[in-house]
């Protein structure tokens, strides 16, 4: 029987992930049973949602990969077996398969980030950056909540992800002055390449001072991917009555429901009330709809907006990228394992 | 020369308030001079918000009350001498002239919560409370920022306070479920006396597993008050989407930035995001225009909503019935202190 490599999870990561929470396996491929259908796997999305997922007790709503599992992820692949109507050999399907070369999927029983790709798209890791969730999370994160205005200040933290490149090119794109916040100098400096106006290094002794001098006249929507310290020395900056759409806080994923004190909660509510902000988060994938996905996909064509991404090569180094998003590598934009070729 | 008593902080309070961190005193009452009056005190408002003045150094916005000086705060006052022609002996006025029997004011100088009052306000105390920025406050938490509609849950904390005790009656008014959580027993009857829906007591030994069953059908609408351990509590029962107005947090207010660890703000932000919360402050009299005033008068008229409030007699009372307030004192709605007979 031929065989392929999956990623199993091997040990519940304390904090950021090390390359040994996982294992590399060989395994039979699978066969599809009735209704379903056999995909091989081109592109692997490293999303840092799927952090929350290796978690001993995952947050309410987010499914758990247990030890030994196959880590879960969304992919795009192509079907290579098919015993469903709607589904054809050589068809290219975005699905959560996870981190193996091959999958049984029974489209019938996938309920989120599940489609059926336009053959025309292109590249087609789009399917997984600007034209998927990372990019419906930044059109609805600058447009939707953050409601950004041309002329506005916005500031984004962990500006050098997927969602944080896309959403400041949108903010750009509307008129608006963008500050991203990033770790390095290799970053900001990519960042600024892009299009950002600014971009302050939040691993430089003299942050505080360069985020002041970035912001003279206040910032009136802060994309939020980070929480914690950035997000606290971020909030004196902002107008009163400013937004603050919540994307993700990476700064946390390790570390449950609760952090080593002191507690800050009270310093960012206090902020909260004084400065009539409006803090809102929102999943992902459920508020953009369709529409969002065409208008980034006429942006995408006509030049405005950049697919930003870094490929990695082989699922066997998946382990140690998603680590690496973590900590310190230097790529901007959606980071993506090519396992297959297309 | 007559004089007259005010009362001055004597040490910038740990935590609670103390009774001991006030000395009353007594002064000349002062003269007005050109384009001033002076008025006489007649009810006194303590508003929890004054805490945040009493720190050594208080919040970005917030008027320092210093070592010596008299404290501030809202009243209803009397002109008993005027150099100032649109103000005559006799006009009833709400003005922030402190905890004092007497004070000169310049109304070319004041910039919030001074205006002259219509001699037809009954009760002239409610424009502390109901008809002042407390129910101001309660109105844009529940219909501006909280949207609240009819057939909804609507949870409030410090549900007994001002703001709560208000803004559960106009939730109740809308047709919503409201459920307060109180400080005991006696505030909690006294609650459910006035309108609401049930009370849970945040003091008892069961309070999680009563909150859960007050809410089966989870929660809609948090007003926010407190802050803290409760809300912490509170978040789980939130339905995805729901509001969060943040009206203060008087747990905190002893506290400055940061409270003692684990710190909080990682669960609290996990939750904004994976349930998609709309978290919004507002200060308290800015948003709500004249308009809500006119409401809230309409109501107390037609007896839909009551002006709940509670009277503590003579102004050397004052340091007491505030620390009080963040003690285990048992009154609901606006506490206020007689401080001369109209």
């Amino acid at each position: 029987m031929a065989k392929m490599k999956q990623v199993v999870l091997r040990a519940h990561p304390r904090g950021n992930p090390v390359p040994q929470d996982f294992a590399v396996e060989e395994v039979d491929i699978p066969s599809p049973g009735p209704g379903e259908i056999l995909v091989r796997t081109i592109w692997l999305s490293l999303d840092p949602l799927i952090r929350f997922a290796l978690d001993e007790k995952p947050l309410t709503g987010i499914a758990r990969v247990g030890l030994g599992d196959p880590v879960y992820g969304g992919t795009v692949s192509k079907v290579v077996e098919s015993n469903h109507p709607d589904y054809a050999v050589g068809d290219m399907v975005e699905v959560r398969s996870g981190w193996r070369e091959y999958a049984v999927v029974e489209p019938a029983k996938q309920v989120m980030n599940f489609r059926k790709l336009d053959p025309a798209m292109k590249p087609l890791s789009a399917a997984l950056g600007l034209l998927g969730m990372p990019g419906q999370t930044a059109h609805a994160a600058v447009i939707e909540i953050g409601r950004v205005a041309a002329g506005e200040t916005v500031i984004i933290s962990a500006a050098a992800g997927a969602v944080g490149s896309f959403a400041g090119q949108i903010a750009k794109m509307l008129g608006a002055r963008v500050i991203g916040i990033a770790g390095g100098p290799a970053k900001c400096k990519a960042l600024i390449d892009l299009s950002f106006d600014a971009c302050v290094d939040y691993k430089a002794p003299d942050f505080e001072a360069k985020l002041a001098a970035a912001v003279p006249d206040k910032i009136d929507v802060y994309l939020d991917n980070v929480g914690g310290d950035v997000s606290m020395k971020v909030l004196p900056h902002l107008k009163h009555g400013a937004r603050m759409p919540i994307i993700g806080f990476i700064s946390y994923y390790g570390d449950g429901m609760e952090a080593p004190g002191p507690d800050k909660l009270p310093g960012f509510l206090r902020f909260v009330m004084s400065r009539g902000l409006e803090v809102r988060g929102f999943p992902g994938a459920m508020t953009a709809g369709p529409k969002a996905l065409v208008e980034l996909a006429d942006w995408l064509a006509s030049g405005k907006i950049r697919n930003v991404e870094a490929v990695v090569d082989g699922l066997e180094n998946a382990p140690a990228a998603f680590a690496g998003k973590f900590g310190s590598n230097d790529h901007i934009g959606k980071l993506l394992v090519r396992v297959g070729e297309e």
